[in-house]
């Protein structure tokens, strides 16, 4: 049961966002221009940055939900999406999209651990300025969205079959 | 130095949001709701729980700035204020303000620490279920402004007094 008063069975971010529509819209639109909006990183490697977060923070309906989104139109579906959340370095992807990736990895757990070194790195890929931001902000937003949904115990179902439906229409949306 | 190219000696967070003036836009009206929206809260209690989440991520910026304005129109001034980041559960500040304290501490941390017991807490101090759902994202959204400022490095001068015209001018914004 969720701490403040939603609808029972509405899942994840969903019921806290009906409860304070005021608050709703500015974190609506944040993740719309950072996941959504354009940019030269693809819709599917900024889903996979806010997953990883969310996996690492251990939120599972913000992991599931985003999982399934980058997993809609990608070769391998979810299980190529698991095997990046799960070792990045080792995973079948770009320099570029690791080193934004370890970035992340260090702001979900503290921003003053991103060092000169994992910038050089990213840029020595090939990242621009821009990707590096976003990715930061990307993880940094999650750190909160994370947060929210599990500082007020909302419903998060556990199979990953609930989160396709999800994750497609995430996938579809376009701004 | 910063990690992204903005003007040097710009302070915190308002660099990065010159940078991308996007995504500084939603982050911008988050803030202006909750901290200065229509609230059952004091301005000066939403200041003190964004302040004391940014100590207890060590991020001087958003501290001493928050800090700051909390102090602005409060007896005792920025030394009280420290009282309460110092020690919040011996503070001589009302139960209920301890109680969503409590609440953030454990946000700042994970938002999966938060319990049926906190949220008990809180309602037996009187606290309303909206101000316990801001105080959770208010601690929240500090977690991603702070690894925000912090993951890119930017420039977060140390001397208190540096912050008293930023607080002066945060306590006296009206939205």
């Amino acid at each position: 049961m969720a701490y403040i008063t939603i609808p029972e069975g509405v899942p994840g971010i969903i019921g806290p966002m009906m409860f304070r529509p005021e608050t709703a819209k500015p974190m609506n639109e944040l993740v719309e221009v950072l996941l959504r909006g354009p940019s030269s990183l693809s819709r599917n490697e900024r889903e996979i940055i806010a997953a990883f977060t969310s996996y690492r923070n251990k939120t599972l309906f913000c992991y599931r939900s985003h999982g399934a989104s980058a997993a809609h139109d990608l070769k391998g579906g979810i299980s190529a999406v698991e095997i990046i959340l799960q070792d990045f370095e080792a995973a079948p992807i770009s320099e570029k999209f690791k080193s934004l990736l370890n970035i992340a990895a260090k702001v979900q757990q503290d921003g003053k651990l991103v060092k000169q070194e994992d910038i050089d790195r990213a840029k020595n890929a090939g990242a621009s300025e821009i990707e590096i931001h976003d990715a930061i902000l990307i993880a940094a937003s999650f750190c909160m969205y994370n947060r929210y949904v599990d500082g007020l115990n909302t419903f998060q179902p556990e199979p990953v079959e609930d989160y396709f439906e999800t994750g497609r229409m995430l996938a579809k949306t376009v701004i």
